[in-house]
């Protein structure tokens, strides 16, 4: 099967969204201020310079420093549905900004030098970070190419609105996460899902023959990107064609609910079985049970396979303050101003955490005692840490010890939260020390 | 140069923007009923069969009767940018429904049988039907593939904001309508546009070696909307890539200023102008200017081709409810509710209409004595009615003299409006004769 560059490159971008510890880590020479969009002139001019565009037929629109673009593009590269908010409920964000916060040091996990959070910012090539603090925000920044109304991808913290929206479903009594796969999609039958119940789905506890390792170009997850690319396959190819096609192909390896692994597949199955019990597209279930509940002021974005399936896996970009209503609702037991807008029995099922166990067969070193649980990672540390997170360093990290809920956009060159991690994980744990302390 | 078929059809769509009398009038035998997208079920199930599916790759998704669902789904296709409305400052429409419409009867011009408005609806594929007198709503239908929230093709329409993006820049003294396009665009010095003045670009009397003859497939509206195509392009095609390479390619013939042609190139040059003149793409103007000043409830999304450039010329989708805004400001001088949004200006300039000599020598049936300004048709009929006009049945038409703004949204199987207006123009001054009688 010949693969055209540009579907090539495409493949890449979907693939990166699912990887949490890319092995190709790509080699760059450029900083936080020389990647910075807006510094590089990219995609001015009209038209635009040919060596400052970035689009989809070049197409390596993902590649470091391109993607410092691409994240708050993506639905001017890429067909894209809308995830719709409530036009007539929207929710201001309550602001008590508090200053000292930029200032603050803290001891990254791979270096014995103190770093400020404010050269946090520029080490993990932040576009967008909002800190709340008891509900109210205390600090926000935009940088590159963010704004407060621009729409920036979220990667794979997709995943965790997917698991939300089915932990609300059997909240609701319309799924039942211990029913087997195949009794919901029976095209899974033959696959390796097809004896997995709902809840290994989610929990990724599937075992599946399935690779996600990116220096491999026999990898699964090249097929996968390669069957969910939009745009027009060759005549000669005879392969599965979008996210439902692909998943049916999948085979199992070993047992279920055995080890954790992380593998993008599971979203979107999970995407696929929300959508069969209720008769409704991803897109619309999302708005439906979360994004017009939460008070949020724009609609997100998600992209579409060529049938017009979302990416339930990694396809959603929304503002930084949505995102943060997002996290306000996980962290206030589904409550936004004393109105029940999620079923807090869904919040509670996410916030019991994972097997520990079975995470740590998988080995991420900067969670060594970690879990997954719905499509949220829980930390497990002193303040019961958990979050949505995805690559290049997206995260909605939710501190319930702290009150604290930060959330981060990013576009870090790396696609690999085990590089990102070290100037991030002790860099919250810093503010939250402090707010803490503040409190008392 | 080889064309995929996908590619092709892609090409179709951006092509049928352009025509407002197409002389590739496909035969269909299928009724408003029975082209419902929610009778055929279109696009329904997890994934849709195969036989129901609407998809680029395809991809004649813009065929008779895929398009009537397509119309609906533009940016699930297709790369697109968001106009965006003003988070802050939504208008709601005012109402005062009246009941009786549905049964007024009118004869249509290519007919002795007397036809009612309600037939009118199914007759055009109507998907979405709002009236307002006064200033408020006395009608509205949603059908086939349309609701209030939805964003639907507005094809040509498309080319009105364009318009009047450059009127508004005319009346704010940052753009000369008298200025050469040269000196403007100097990329365009050597193409048909660059001795043509901007007014002679709004207006389309420029003189243009350009065909937009459907029927023929070397008609250069062929290469136009494949160089506009985002897919990317084979390997051996050398031509222009983007409706800004395309536009340098047109050549001159005749003189400009003496004859209307109804050419989308000229919307697309206007595009280009608006952005040089500002430094702003052309959805950040249209959102600046335009849309997120009349109280929009949606944020409307544009197609772009394969460089990001939005198509000016015919990409615009968006509600029924928010064109009606766009109805209400240029109808009522550029005020909503007592508040100058718009230049008054901008759209006295606007009304004045067109050159009615220059227009005649086009040869539109259903609009013997019209003339069309500033990218706005003028019927110059004794109501003094203008619209903007798509292909496929799309309408804002403004009756100064009923005080009646007539909003359409369709997707009937035919692209020319020629088809069209016999069962539309005398539906619109029956309804303006009936109201003009209630208010004596």
């Amino acid at each position: 099967m010949r693969l055209s560059t540009a579907l090539l490159a495409f493949s890449v971008t979907l693939a990166s969204t699912a990887s949490l510890a890319s092995n190709s880590v790509k080699k760059n020479n450029l900083t936080d201020a020389q990647s910075d969009p807006n510094t590089l002139q990219l995609m001015v001019g009209f038209p635009p310079p040919v060596d400052k565009r970035v689009t989809l037929p070049d197409s390596n629109f993902f590649s470091f420093p391109k993607l410092r673009w691409s994240v708050c593009h993506m639905r001017e590269l890429l067909p894209t549905a809308s995830i719709a908010r409530n036009p007539y409920a929207y929710t201001p964000l309550k602001y008590a900004l508090l200053p000292g916060i930029d200032e603050l040091t803290f001891k990254p996990s791979n270096s014995s030098k103190l770093m400020t959070w404010q050269q946090s910012l520029a080490a993990n090539y932040t576009d967008g970070m909002l800190i709340l603090h008891k509900g109210k925000v205390l600090y926000e920044r935009y940088r590159g190419c963010l704004d407060e109304h621009t729409n920036h991808a979220a990667m794979s913290m997709t995943k965790s609105l997917t698991g939300l929206v089915a932990e609300i479903l059997i909240a609701q009594g319309k799924l039942n996460d211990k029913a087997l796969v195949k009794n919901i999609i029976p095209e899974l039958t033959n696959s390796a899902f097809g004896d997995a119940t709902v809840r290994q789905v989610m929990d990724m506890t599937t075992a599946l023959k399935y690779s996600e390792h990116y220096a491999d170009p026999n990898a699964d997850i090249w097929q996968y990107s390669y069957a969910a690319n939009p745009l027009p396959k060759p005549k000669e190819y005879t392969g599965p064609v979008g996210y439902f096609e692909y998943l049916q192909t999948v085979q199992k390896q070993g047992q279920h609910g055995t080890a954790f692994g992380y593998k993008t597949v599971n979203s979107d199955v999970l995407g696929w079985i929300v959508s069969k019990v209720t008769n409704k597209k991803f897109d619309v279930l999302a708005s439906e049970l979360v994004w017009s509940k939460i008070g949020t002021e724009h609609s997100a974005d998600i992209t579409v396979d060529g049938l017009g399936t979302p990416f339930a896996g990694g396809g959603l970009s929304a503002t930084l303050r949505d995102l943060a209503r997002l996290g306000l609702a996980v962290a206030n037991n589904g409550e936004i101003n004393g109105v029940q807008v999620i079923p807090a029995k869904a919040i509670a099922s996410i916030q019991t955490g994972g097997d520990k166990n079975a995470f740590s067969k998988a080995g991420f070193s900067s969670m060594p005692s970690g879990s997954y649980r719905s499509m949220w990672w829980h930390f497990h540390n002193k303040n019961g840490a958990f979050a949505a997170r995805g690559v290049h360093g997206q995260t909605i990290y939710i501190d319930p010890a702290a009150e604290m809920i930060i959330v981060r956009l990013a576009s870090h060159p790396v696609a690999a939260n085990g590089v990102i991690d070290p100037t991030s994980l002790p860099a919250y744990q810093a503010v939250a020390d402090f707010l803490m302390k503040q409190s008392k």
